[in-house]
């Protein structure tokens, strides 16, 4: 196959071929290099580099093209990447007058911006999977409103919490990875056009007018970053690998939940799967594989940050293997929230077994201590007191709410029979009455804001979606 | 020393004091801690758990401490963590009255405060720090807006740039890093207390008092979730690792520029280090050291991601690991962009050998296949004739320029006495004439746009400082 | 201070000075190059570059600095780096002589000798440390040895197994981390000295001999690599990383099984920590450091790889940043096992709750299959009837040996009476009879062995310890 | 398609199927998991679970599967992984007996056991690769032995050292990955079956018949670890991520040895790569690649490393992750040995410019500092002068030998007319005269050594090879 570079160098060994071919990769750009490459083409017309009919047949040429992809096994395909591919298969097409579109830019820049393209579609997709996933979160926190669960910290019960407000510490996660996303997308929408092999185009293109046609929001200042940057995509890394570890903890969560001995929450079989050689065993499968995941990620990010270390400045060959870098960790992100959404469709929680877990573990404890503080004890000394009392019930297996208030005077004097009920678990609820609590009544504020959140993000979305466009809406400004 | 903790425990050993310990650490978090438990009392003084007296003694009692700060050397106190000093302390200084300032709170979320005042600090110091660094940039590219180098790419000759177009494009690397610091800087502009350990505070205390009064932006809508996260830890150590890389992408240009072969810098003697052994050397070891502590910022992220793989919702004892890397990134970071501005404001480039560099190396080969293309042919096909050229030259050892007008007719038709002009230096430089081009006037619009960045910046700056508040202006409240 | 370099460069200013320094750091070499020069200084004497006087006064003097040493507050000097610190040091206290320690060799081989002095060292402390480690597990296994408890897989209940079995799979663990140490003493044990700057010394010292007195295995083969190579540090946190990651999935368990939900063990309360507001808790805080340190130890390994990424050959200032990667793996790594060994000797397991735990779970489910097996079904066959039995018990809540033999029946013609027996637990253990299995005499015999290694391993460190010299044992010589 | 475990659970939707199945990784252990399977029916035969006829039947089965492999196209098949795939595949085949095969073990020690035969055969085939690779170095070095070029370190001129020596020192870089590699099979060459889930098969199987007839070196000693251990494939990877770090040096060197500034080498054309758009240019984009596959490495390091942060014990779904971890490290590495060995085959060394570039850059400073030694000065004063000296080179554009006896005297009454000869270039390589030097006998000798090394290797590979066996071999001893 005719190299785009074929002038200068004498013979290509056909392992050299293989390994530095990028085809079987960047085959996942077509559509977005055939659409970059109409604008270029409309822009080479703009500028009068092209001649009306040259755009006519051109653009014919990459409908054409496109039309045809879903036959192609892009893999049979010999040639060192996507740019090849096209420019080949279209002189095949079209003939010599093929041979213009590569005026006034570079691979350089081209690569660029057939990554963009792809990332600003990517990024809106994850986007509107998250809406999808906290839309689930606070469908099944509304649901489940009215059941108390243990929270925990250093895997120890610590106080009694709302399922609705666990649930909710989640939607809070992902909404950061959803601000990061967005933010990705600005940092994205830069026109990289015009940059060429590193110091800008040698013809007067108006990158004004490829900027309005491919609706980026600016055009990137200096060619010679442009060409070297790729920040854009460690980015959009580090914002997904925050997503997946968010999800990996909620994973581990719900494994340690879903164990026997915790039980508070049941899987739906079609989401667990059984072992070769255990009958009994419904493993959460799908949850361990989110968890391993997330370290995939961390690991993609380190691989694109680490390729940047010392290298100079400008293109070198060592970029591209971002594609593969980018597609992994995308299709891993996407597929793990995916499946995650569907799996939370299909748990749910035991509220026996969670009542049942509030009786033991002296989890009232903070409260009996706020109680002798709001009757006059200093926070520390309260404290220690009903480290006592903790000591004593262990030493005599009792709960608190077992001993008498005889017993509970030995302690301390503050102590009164009113203290039964505000170490109920009714109570410890409803004490936690601050913006942020588990109080049930700002529980259900949360949600409520929750709804607000949701709804401005459907504005969001839409709004995103004008910022994209693809090859046959282009293809409509002809 | 009393532990905060001691009623429930027995004994702990030495051993176990020295590995649990985090003072040695988050003894840097003094006066952060000291700042948030002012606060603090405010708001419980504020919502009536304090008394006017109370309230008095305490502040007066923090005022003391830091006061007594410069004498104190924090490693000597044998306390588990920078919490459990201050508030000792005040119990050594004020009495038993200091034990009202643990009400209400809980170092799960007095750390994330602490932690995120810091922060707040720590960009604003950094910002600033790229603020210096731009100016730098822009006046290096001001001062040496007359000379030419090549451009490179694979390391090889690419075309011929501005050496102020080089510069720039550098500039453009950290502007970008300074809108991730700013965007870090609102996603940790949240106030953290009331969250408690972990279900909220069980005492009404306001906490959008505490937010206008330590001047936060918002407060975090979920306890959980709050004591759980340390995203603003990474996401910061996200955007120093990319401050990092960029300094490690321009080291490399400038070591490479530094060597004998190249020799386009000279570096001041007072920024090199010599060799022990070899008297001649001249060594770029401040651009190496930055370098390689690049690498180090790469495992700092690293370690902050990989500590939250599967970690259980909420507070684990893991998260107190955040702050020995987050402090590490920092100052790495600090201390290499503060040496390389200096750096920086000592490497001239040596004309001459630019000059001479740009002689060779058929720098010109892209303007010259350009004005085949301006002469009718498609770009491809001028990419083959000029390929022929350059292989002809090497087998001649010729530049191109040395080629009389006949030899070059052999290789196309279209060459004309006027191409001798159009890939002259300056013709090479004028033609990229596109926004982001090295056209002079180009790069010098980019000067003045940078100006008006750097303006902007200013008044960014001085809008952040005004969103945080030290432990002396708090004072003033009272 | 006078540099080491200093007749070439002009002036370098404080902050160069602060920036490059690295005595901070490598002053913990101090022994370690006191030594090297020591040896040093015997060769050049024994090559007849040293005269006896000098030699004698150069040694007497190293010996001074030595005492000294105690007295020193190495941060207090204002030296480049701890090479500079004795030789300047050596220089007040004999004079000019100390001028001629610097002959036939660099820091770049300098520093190699140093860091392999110190990782020999260091290597047989850990080895030390986990020979501990490993007798700690094996006598908490002998201790246990009639405990049974449920295994796991995907946190879901497996089989029943012998607590023994269970920790000596640590044991195996921790033994592949100790192969791996005594692979990395031998690829550090090869002497550097002679290498000098890169191409090797230009004074016929006796490169045998010096191995000889410094007790190394070799000689290296090739300067330009000795100086280049770092290897057996990246090798070293390697397996440091290992062991840290076997621990932390060792204490990622004993986190779980401390959980009120499992209750399988207790940790003596001076190994756990409370909570500053919650009175009840008994956290597993070291555990969860440990857990997170692995991390840490992750990310070095990662740092050191990461600056060898592209550096070109022999030495580069990057390289200076190996030694702070390398103390802080390595403190992380001794602190943490050895505070993991303590705190397993205040472990203990409850026999009680095991004993529940195995009667829940359909922990003996596999053996139900087996039992078909043996009885002609195929285990496909059996897999699925034991299936059936499985779910039909969860739709009845009954447990597998609550059911009738004609409920059996049902499933299967080959249940009969003497199933109840071949399914009961100590049947479970019994059945696992193979080498590695959990059947209690393989257990015991896997115990013998166990010892044997230990044995074994205590020859293995005394001859190790044959294979480093110190100072005061190199004075001897003289 | 009917799954291994199908009796337990009711439903599996197809999402989940396509999230948990493995098939499109591990396919590639088809082989591997055949001959498993193979040795596992011989040893339920030898055991007495498998009768004569069934051994017959079986073993017929998987050597049909075997051979109508070529026609598989094993993504064409909707398994859950290459087990369910035999398995399911024999059934069609041979009919009910296949359901016999899945007896006596899991897929819990199948895959470690299809695993560690794919890692055996892995190591020998980058054993034989990296022994290519030594004997390029070695041929490449002893055609260069009489070039002389200079050492960097700093990337500034040090010393003149012979190219052969600069080449040896990587001979040296891959001996010591070589020595990790055979240090890997042996940790690898463990014996899994007989582990079963976790904690011993149920079966009396005799598991050193099945190590004999696998040729493992040993069997696992305890079950549990077994099953959770992956420690063989992080420690191969991590050999391969060095070999990656060293070819990422190596690259380095030569890209910037091809560059025009520094032009010491050729690379043929048929190993570079040209530029779409500047017909100039010969990248050695090859090597680019191979600089940024290091970074990919270090990546998978990372991944497989954090997968086990904090994993609970025995076997968890997360580990299904490590064969994509595995096979894309062993490709990326296998190839890029590969391509390296035939780039090194096509570089040249241009000695007219590495001639000229030893007469610049006071390469021979070193020598006349120790010429200064050998009359009688202190090195550090000897450093000092010569500095002096450089600097007023550097002041006049002079070099050295350019100065007069007289002009030298200025600086040291030591300098006598002999130092001219002590200094040329020759001397400079000749006085390198220790083991390890660049002395040119030195390396002579260093040759002859490495031919021994690679005869000695041979004799390793060789061994190696009768440590493995494929499925045809192992049907012989039916």
């Amino acid at each position: 196959m005719a190299k785009l570079w074929e002038g200068r160098l004498t013979d290509t060994e056909k392992i050299v071929d293989v390994f530095t071919s990028s085809l079987s990769i960047d085959k996942r750009l077509f559509y977005y290099d055939l659409t970059g490459t109409l604008a270029h083409v409309f822009s080479l017309h703009n500028s009068g580099i092209l001649k009306a009919d040259e755009l006519k047949d051109i653009a014919h040429g990459l409908k054409e093209l496109r039309e045809h992809f879903v036959e192609f096994d892009l893999n049979a395909y010999d040639y060192e990447d996507i740019h090849s591919l096209i420019e080949n298969e279209l002189k095949d097409s079209i003939g010599d007058k093929s041979e213009k579109i590569h005026t006034a830019r570079s691979r350089n820049d081209q690569v660029v911006l057939d990554e963009k393209l792809f990332i600003k579609d990517a990024i809106i997709g994850l986007v509107k999977l998250l809406q999808s996933l906290l839309e689930t979160i606070s469908k099944l926190s509304a649901d489940n409103i009215r059941l108390i669960m243990p929270a925990y910290t250093h895997l120890q019960k610590a106080q009694p919490v709302l399922v609705s407000h666990y649930l909710m510490s989640f939607f809070e996660k992902f909404l950061r990875d959803l601000r990061k996303l967005l933010f990705n997308f600005e940092e994205t929408d830069i026109l990289p056009l015009g940059s060429a092999a590193c110091t800008g185009s040698g013809y007067e293109i108006d990158r004004d007018y490829l900027k309005k046609i491919l609706r980026f929001r600016d055009a990137s200042k200096n060619s010679m970053d442009e060409v070297s940057n790729r920040d854009y995509i460690s980015d959009f890394i580090y914002s997904m690998t925050n997503i997946m570890l968010h999800l990996s903890r909620f994973s581990e969560d719900l494994i340690i939940f879903n164990s026997t001995e915790f039980s508070f929450i049941n899987i739906s079989d079609s989401f667990c799967t059984g072992s070769s050689i255990m009958p009994q065993k419904k493993n959460p499968d799908i949850l361990e594989l989110i968890r391993a995941k997330s370290s995939l990620l961390v690991g993609n990010l380190n691989q694109i940050l680490i390729i940047f270390k010392g290298l100079p400045s400008t293109y070198n060959r060592d970029m591209q293997e971002d594609k593969t870098i980018l597609f992994n960790a995308y299709d891993q992100t996407y597929s793990s929230i995916e499946i995650f959404i569907k799996l939370l469709d299909n748990v749910s929680f035991n509220q026996d077994v969670l009542n049942k877990a509030l009786l033991n573990g002296f989890i009232e404890a903070t409260d009996l201590a706020d109680y002798l503080v709001k009757k006059g004890q200093s926070f520390r000394s309260a404290h220690k007191i009903v480290g006592k009392v903790v000591r004593y019930c262990l030493g005599n297996s009792k709960n608190i709410c077992d001993l008498k208030i005889e017993d509970l005077k030995k302690f301390s004097e503050f102590f009164e029979e009113d203290l039964y009920k505000s170490i109920s678990i009714d109570s410890c609820i409803e004490s936690k009455n601050v913006f942020g609590g588990t109080n049930k009544r700002r529980v259900e504020k949360s949600l409520e804001s929750a709804k607000e959140e949701l709804r401005a993000l459907e504005k969001t979305i839409s709004s995103l979606e004008k910022r994209v466009i693809d090859f046959d809406d282009l293809l409509k400004i002809f």
